[in-house]
């Protein structure tokens, strides 16, 4: 890869507390699609870079005029074959909506020709909204998650996706065994599984303890060990979930705990969506264990689930991260999941006053380097950061009668993909994909 | 205006527990922008139509192929000068907002230049997501909120515009005398205020009852009584709010009460926004004086209000429209209030499970019938309804794969202004204005 500088006026989150802002700031990135540095001065831009690789006085500038460079957005928790549901059945309950609609859906993408059309459709919505990393659960299918995770090599996007582990509590049609289960991972292991920093991996995927039973975590546990790879799952989205989860798991002490007891909660890295409802004891052992919540607040509106305390979860130290969770949520442009984050608390701040709302550069910072440290160094544009980037080019609202933070708001708020001028993955630039 | 026919797919909500749904169907257009008929087979439309009108055998058939057709939507609480404000300073709590934001915003529109600037781009933003009707609070200044009303007639949009009346806390350069309220309004009335079925007129707007003394309001209640003119305020929006009202309006029994007492509350045809906290005694009030809710879902998230219980409301026989609440909420695109409001209500069921959430075809309805109810025979198809309508080109969302009813869904929830092809208002399409 070539080096490269860009000029533009540069925001992103450090700390969570406020943004960095260069006005007319240059951003150097080196051949391995590193930042090398950032600065509002190029020469002494280049001269710091120097110290650290070669020389950088011969490198051009790309100048993205008066448009914003911003972290590309992160999503850690979306089920990539529910995209045909996207927007519908949105007044059922859970129970109808899993039977009707969810189920009966992943069940088409046995038929490998069907997965691969509808799989282009999903990666090219991300692609849209400026989504270059995800977090991402298939179906129990080896093939058709074989073809979504080559689509995303394709693209040059990242991803860890997930073929899907049940064999309970579900129809027919979608249960496995588990040497079925391990066999599948065993031979995309083979294909993905190789290189840890690699764009594309495998990630072990109970889909949730009641769809699993105890010999189907076990294994799962027992693959994520052995190949040194991440965990997704779903945990407390819902009270009757709990209480289900609790007679199914006599032993454990929590939800939490019944993936711990299995090795699926933090012995690698985990990522749990949801969290609405995780308190005290399993709050505790998230900390302790280093696991990250997926909070997915549209969906946690969609599907009356309550709301998530993600103002104590920061505080207490808790990792957290945005999932757009298609199709309980109903949209895949992360930056919605930024607004509708910032909602939920607002709600929940209204109901509990001693827990303030998220701000702006808080929800920021959980969507970007927050989320962004579960694939390694992504989410900010310090050294060393994989530049993850999206120029937005928002002249069409008006950006003269705003200061730059006010810009990103209002793109936030009002803006859409229209405003996405390029996109960035550890340095490249991706194009549309086909 | 010539009689018409179009041929589309036509849903429409004439109750609120169901949609209507013409698969290829038509609907005639009278010569007044009214609708004529509607039917799914041309011939019986035509027999239909010639018996109360004059002959429509040689009414040509203008065929949206497979576009949807819909009523337009109407937004029933908006502050047009703050459309500078949309989408910046979320942070803020009420208080410094209103002093940083939202009051020194107003204060330009003593400027005609800047309001003339700022209302084309707003009204301009309210045709590109389909809004004809809405009831508008401008600001206090006469020539700025007549421009405001000329542009609407130029456009042929449908508004009820506000000239606001305050006259305490607030700063000094948004503070009128009775006088000047009263001379400013007779100015409006003069211009616009004969017909009582014109697309554009004022509306009697007090900014609500903390910034108007006893005789502001009481002017305010003899204008609308005089001139016959409907009302628009806030109430109820959140608790401090009411504390403070009660405060200064000792001898009323509730807020609502305080408007009624000036004349204020259902005398003429009244609608306030928010009643977030509205219960009992003034819930009865409203509902016996026909006085509208406009809902304002995603200001009650941003501002942290509270959820209006709304589902009680309709129950109740209270009527509701939706509103966009600019620059509290942060999008003028009414389809995205639908979702808020469901989801709002989605939030009030899983703290209050014997208030079932509001499906889409009650949001809908509560949209288009129940909030066109406040501007005459607006929002249906039936018969008699003036013909305001937009035609959806969804073919970017997969039509094919869904349903009619899942692809009006799939609009409302993930659809933008790019598919809306054609809007209608009384009958009239109405061009981009300029």
């Amino acid at each position: 890869m070539k080096k490269s500088i860009y000029k533009a006026h540069i925001l992103y989150t450090k700390e969570r507390s406020h943004f960095e802002v260069l006005e007319n700031g240059y951003i150097a990135v080196d051949g391995n699609g590193l930042v090398a540095g950032v600065s509002s001065d190029l020469s002494s831009l280049k001269s710091k870079c120097a110290k650290t690789a070669d020389d950088w006085q011969d490198v051009e500038v790309t100048d993205f005029g008066d448009c914003l460079l911003i972290p590309a957005m992160n999503d850690m928790h979306v089920h990539a074959p529910q995209v045909h549901n996207q927007g519908i059945a949105m007044d059922l309950e859970l129970l109808p909506w899993l039977e009707n609609y969810t189920f009966p859906e992943e069940m088409k993408y046995a038929d490998t020709a069907y997965a691969e059309r509808m799989y282009r459709r999903f990666l090219h919505t991300q692609w849209l909204f400026g989504t270059m990393r995800s977090v991402v659960f298939g179906t129990i299918h080896t093939e058709s998650t074989r073809i979504l995770m080559k689509l995303y090599q394709e693209a040059g996007m990242g991803a860890l996706v997930g073929k899907v582990a049940m064999n309970r509590n579900c129809p027919e049609g979608l249960m496995e065994s588990v040497e079925q289960m391990v066999d599948g991972y065993e031979s995309l292991i083979a294909e993905f599984g190789g290189v840890s920093d690699a764009l594309v991996r495998p990630i072990i995927t109970p889909r949730f303890v009641p769809s699993c039973t105890p010999e189907m975590l076990r294994a799962c546990g027992e693959l994520a060990e052995k190949y040194h790879l991440p965990v997704q799952s779903h945990l407390s989205e819902n009270t009757s979930e709990i209480s289900w989860v609790q007679e199914l798991e006599k032993e454990s002490s929590s939800y939490g705990d019944a993936y711990n007891r299995y090795g699926l909660f933090g012995q690698t890295p985990t990522v749990m969506a949801h969290c609405v409802w995780t308190r005290g004891e399993e709050l505790e052992l998230m900390k302790r264990s280093g696991v990250m919540v997926a909070h997915c607040p549209t969906s946690n509106f969609n599907v009356a689930s309550g709301m998530a305390p993600i103002r104590s979860f920061i505080d207490e130290g808790v990792s957290v991260g945005l999932g757009s969770d298609i199709s309980g949520g109903h949209d895949l442009n992360m930056f919605r999941m930024l607004v509708y984050a910032i909602q939920v608390s607002k709600m929940h701040y209204q109901q509990n006053h001693n827990c303030p709302f998220l701000t702006l550069s808080e929800v920021f910072w959980i969507a970007t380097k927050s989320a962004g440290s579960f694939f390694g160094k992504v989410g900010s544009f310090e050294p060393g950061y994989e530049f993850d980037a999206l120029v937005i080019d928002d002249a069409v609202l008006y950006p003269s009668e705003y200061s730059l933070l006010e810009r990103l708001e209002r793109y936030i708020y009002v803006g859409d993909d229209r405003q996405i001028l390029h996109r960035f993955c550890r340095g490249k630039e991706i194009a549309e994909p086909k």
